[in-house]
């Protein structure tokens, strides 16, 4: 065996090297006479789409443009709010109180469905839920009242709400109750059931339902007795310790759950009869994703607080239903984008194979919308070990997720990224424009309603919701697509 | 300005490239001349004594000789009892009578020495101790005693035990008792006091006195009533947890101590009233350290049980009083090798400097001979941000530890090393050949009695006491320096 000689020739009397650009086979043929070739991973803006590559342009950071300069402020207007959250847990209330749920309202993950498209996670929960809250007391009535239109459903997100996997709220569950008092803004979560049989992945049988009257009669009220007594609970600060030990604040809670428990165990003591207070603690104990729904809280208190901010192209939401993912741009109100959602990459457990999963699901991704879960995949490389990868991965991740924000969080500093923060604030214009998806980190459901996780792994958002929140966006501002605005005309300036 | 104009004459006729090896200054005549050199850090083993040297190549793994399998034999049994350990926390008992301290004996940190030698915190620490037995009533008094050989001292070493620092044990205070089954090894240590003004740095003021107190008659028996209830805590476990979560057990232990807290909180609410156990809880919240001297305890018991097997080169405890650095090798029994301890390489607190720092102390660098705390450094990025460092260092750190090692350890997995296991077995033959000294992460405590911990930073064992270990051991498999056993003259061997 030998190398291929070195291409020389009259025409290239030196060894050629060459760098190439795009499409792979065009390094085939030198390749093949001997050049050197370094291949770039290059695409063309917004995937060749050439109506939204003009409007990108004109939507570009631009402080001689009105329209570029108005993007620009909305979305260092809409960082600062995002970098100003402070967070903290202030109480644990029933959703009937918290959220104000009354009569016979049910929330759920991800963007608005009605009954008949939701997946079957979604429909045990609920069909859990009418149970749970004694509106009917069989699985079967409470399939017909769900299909009857009787019941009001609603996403968690029009609620100031944010629910793991189906997400399901009733109005007598417990929520935490999160204050941004910097944004002006409360958001809520369910307290999270742990793993195995539980009613976020579609379960409803016996154990289910009484591990949820325990959190109504006995969690909920000894937690809120608890933060009574302690004082609210700084969340940014245990999300930003949580980072420096390993967790990424979406599929790795351990750290931050450990922390919680020993800051509040001596108050629990203190304001909880024993047996109760044992169970509590016990609860706790066998529960690593227990600070999961408190950081899920978190971010959407942030984020709604960076929400409504004319022409911002900042991501304020991105959550999935089970059948769409959907998304929301601070700049564009109170509209959804979607795109149908997919299965995501990863690790079975024994037994199961991607033919089971259902497509992607839950609220849980406003974690990786705050920049945390994926975007701070660095602090967590136990994460993508799990699905193969290893520590640099990890790394590229959180690098690659800085080319679609428009900032760090100083607050979540990255250990082996010299303690950069983590990438924060998602820029529509910049995942539009690189092609770069955002990464979230996630369980997998069974598609069946009740049969639980069964593996976990890495989504990446679609890109076909982000493309129609920019083509919205552009309108709000006064773009159209091939228009002119303001006497421009909306293509590409060659001073670019 | 020009480059040099690269260095090419008849002799040379190409551009000279140079790698060199050893001193610089070798160096300096091509590099002027334009050429381009590439420097080796290289030293001559042994840092040039020739004695040693020969002692080491004698003592080298080697199946066709004796002695060389005799060592290579001790240390794979001792590495291998090193990686076998199990230790479980199994209790928490008075000194006196988990220890058998009876009558007039106190233990302190490091290596033997009279009390005329002892350095400021360890007198101070001793003054609390005969204080808090009440054998004195007052500090003059206490020194009077402790001055007049009335005392028993004797490290704690000598009693399978070791303390953080001064590391005090009285006969009342309440030790923790690791059980290492596999081994057939228990080990002690005293209870983490906190930082601020605590016995270990040397202070002795009612406050000191009174959380003594509290852990003879509160927090000692409190704990030992909850082990008793939940059973034994596994230690290797939850270290190796914390290891991915930015702990290296030894100056970063808030994983550990948040993980073993969330374990026990229950089991503290079920066996305990509740006033006790809240203020036990309240002490474990504020405490990051707490983990600390479990960790210790179970370092001990693992390098215990690989302690006594002749003909090992395996360093089975390094720790300082704060004057002698000691280490003891696994092949050479009970007796200590000594160097004077230096100053650590650290960073202060404000209104502190190197000039009030006392020598490095305590037993704390247990952690370190059993292959945690500096040689974890990977795992805990953060402990060299605080000297100036970055996460490459902490790589580095952890690297170069795996050069003066037997082996991995793999229940302590190093994320950001794609986890492979911590470096663990230190041979004694590769320190002194390499002249790479074992790094130990430490506090550093002001050198008068009570003041306390006025900064931290990294220490590097002192290379006289290994070699001095390397000449002990020669002669215990009948080795020689320049001498001659079984017919084989000590000198390098042309094969090697």
């Amino acid at each position: 065996m030998t190398d291929p000689k070195p291409m020389t020739s009259r025409l290239f009397p030196q060894e050629v090297r060459a760098i190439n650009v795009g499409l792979a086979m065009f390094a085939e043929a030198p390749a093949a006479h001997g050049a050197t070739v370094a291949t770039l991973d290059w695409r063309p803006p917004a995937e060749g789409d050439r109506d939204i590559g003009l409007l990108l342009a004109r939507l570009e950071d631009d402080p001689a443009d009105p329209v570029g300069r108005q993007v620009a402020d909305a979305n260092a207007a809409a960082l600062s709010r995002l970098l100003g959250a402070q967070p903290l847990l202030v109480d644990v209330r029933p959703a009937s109180e918290a959220i104000g749920l009354v009569g016979r309202q049910l929330l759920h993950s991800g963007p608005p469905i009605p009954w008949n498209r939701m997946c079957g996670p979604v429909r045990g929960a609920i069909v859990g839920a009418i149970l749970f809250e004694g509106w009917t007391s069989t699985a079967a009535q409470a399939e017909e009242l769900a299909e009857s239109g009787a019941i009001a459903f609603a996403p968690c997100h029009h609620h100031a709400t944010v629910g793991p996997m189906a997400g399901v709220v009733s109005p007598s569950m417990p929520v935490v109750v999160v204050e941004n008092a910097p944004g002006g803004t409360r958001a809520h979560a369910t307290l999270n059931e742990g793993l195995g049989k539980v009613l976020r992945f579609g379960a409803y049988d016996a154990s289910v339902l009484e591990r949820l009257r325990w959190f109504r009669d006995v969690l909920g009220p000894t937690l809120s007795a608890t933060l009574q007594a302690s004082g609210p609970i700084d969340l940014r600060s245990l999300t930003g310790q949580a980072l420096q030990m390993g967790d990424e604040g979406h599929n790795r809670n351990i750290a931050s759950t450990s922390l919680f428990v020993r800051m509040l165990a001596p108050w629990i003591v203190r304001t909880t009869e024993a047996t109760a207070a044992a169970s509590v603690l016990d609860f706790l104990r066998g529960n690593d994703h227990f600070f999961l729904n408190l950081s899920m809280a978190a971010c959407k208190s942030a984020l709604d607080a960076a929400h409504g901010i004319p022409g911002s192209s900042v991501v304020t939401a991105m959550t999935r239903n089970g059948v769409d993912f959907g998304i929301r741009l601070s700049g564009t109100g109170d509209r959804w984008f979607t795109s149908p959602v997919g299965v995501p990459d990863g690790l079975y457990f024994p037994g199961y194979g991607p033919e089971d999963a259902n497509p992607d699901l839950g609220d849980s991704a406003i974690t990786e919308t705050f920049g945390i879960g994926g975007f701070a995949m660095a602090a967590a490389p136990a994460i993508v070990r799990f699905v193969g990868g290893t520590a640099a991965d990890a790394l590229e991740f959180t690098r690659l997720m800085g080319r679609i924000t428009l900032g760090r969080n100083p607050a979540y500093a990255l250990p082996s990224l010299a303690f950069a923060g983590t990438p924060t604030g998602i820029d529509a214009r910049r995942v539009v424009d690189s092609g770069i998806a955002p990464v979230i980190n996630t369980g997998i459901a069974h598609r069946q309603a009740g049969i639980g996780q069964i593996g976990a792994g890495i989504a990446r958002a679609p890109l076909g919701c982000f493309s129609e929140g920019i083509r919205e966006l552009a309108a709000s501002v006064g773009l159209a697509a091939g228009g002119t605005v303001n006497g421009h005309t909306a293509t590409a300036r060659s001073d670019r």
